[in-house]
């Protein structure tokens, strides 16, 4: 089961997701009955689908896997609620604004005593641990930037000391994006692999999830996929390292 | 064609929305090609789904005609852009969180000069005079109210003096909700009717849009909807006056 899924493309690409896995066991006793959810980017916007039950009949779940929606950035998410009870403000991922930019954030973990940092300026709408983090985070980032740094390196090692120090008070694996760059980092368990044109017919699966790459567009295009674990056994995934931040622009890793 | 379309009701109500007229000629040349979108509270969470080309093979029209939501509080917006180009971030409804509630807002009209007061709190991801003045809306509230005062009455009085300072600008119909109330301000053009159970198979209905009210499920059931015009011409639709604001909580209208 693959709790964390990104993708960073240079190019709007159509991954096609098939939640066959998920949606045939949703609602029963199967890991993921706290459901899913997704976000893609889109321009400057972004589109969250959230899905808190995943029952075995979800809509959501067949209008993703049957609608094209060409992203450059995708963070998704399968719960399993362990902090908060299964609500829909409880459900990853979440949004805020900060600059202009549609930020958007998934975790997997839990971090014990998170919710005594006071917040100013984001609060949770859900009682997650997950959301109470994204907040904490936004509002440091905000506290220090108050507006968006010229260099996207300042914003990566401030985003690297924060995952750091919040990493500390338990398992913090998560994606977040600022609608510019994909932050993963590893607390835990998070790896990635690149993909380039000519992707042929293969298929990246794990017994939830295919992300099936479209026929490119160009013969340029490139593609990261970031899982919380291989979703493969025959190629050479990239296995982050516990306090690791690896940041993705144009489907390619660039310098923190 | 009726660009904002809202419902308040006391219990979750599923209400039906037929867009066959906007799937049949979105795209092409009528005046939906600008998209349109929809945000359904649940909870203390809302869904938002936005479709900016309205495409006359919409899937999401589809989902969310076909697909079973509960919601106490709607908000839809069909769009004609007259500020901003069209793409996702500019399709409304727009939101944005304050007090650990999320926010959401759809405007119908042009606000002359709102992007030369200064905002401090919010900005906007998009370029619409609408999603402007909502984060001038929610700047203004956050500085008047740091934490949710404990009047809802004098945020609804706060809110209505807002929406005439602003209305100043030009034509500023919207609907606004703080997932507890539904703030409808008319500007030039705004009704609503209150609808009790029994609904009977009476429907609402416009060209493009029909809401068509599922069996109630108590006989406590009330429902409201709030539309640009009237959707029906054999009922008494409450046809609201140049500069009135009206808040809906648990479908009934609430002193302001």
């Amino acid at each position: 089961m693959c709790e964390l899924l990104g993708m960073s493309a240079n190019t709007p690409t159509d991954i096609c997701f098939s939640f066959a896995g998920l949606m045939r066991r949703g609602g029963r006793t199967g890991p993921h009955r706290d459901g899913w959810g997704i976000a893609f980017y889109e321009g400057n916007g972004s589109r969250v689908f959230h899905d808190p039950l995943a029952s075995a009949e979800s809509e959501i779940a067949r209008l993703i896997s049957e609608y094209s929606i060409k992203s450059r950035i995708v963070i998704s998410h399968i719960r399993q609620a362990n902090r908060g009870r299964v609500c829909l403000e409880n459900t990853h991922p979440f949004t805020r604004e900060l600059w202009g930019r549609s930020w958007t954030f998934a975790h997997n973990g839990q971090l014990r005593g998170i919710k005594q940092y006071p917040l100013r300026h984001y609060r949770p709408i859900g009682t997650t641990d997950s959301e109470y983090a994204f907040c904490l985070m936004l509002d440091r980032i905000r506290r220090r930037f108050p507006q968006a740094p010229r260099s996207s390196r300042q914003l990566r090692q401030y985003i690297g000391k924060l995952a750091t120090e919040l990493g500390k008070l338990g398992i913090f694996n998560f994606l977040l994006s600022d609608s510019r760059d994909l932050f993963a980092y590893c607390s835990t368990s998070l790896c990635w692999i690149t993909r380039r044109a000519p992707f042929g017919p293969a298929r990246l699966i794990d017994e939830d999830m295919t992300v099936d790459f479209k026929e490119e567009t160009t013969p340029n295009d490139i593609v990261t996929v970031i899982a919380t674990r291989p979703l493969t056994n025959n190629e050479d995934w990239n296995i982050m390292q516990p306090g690791e931040l690896t940041v993705f622009r144009q489907g390619l890793p660039v310098a923190v």
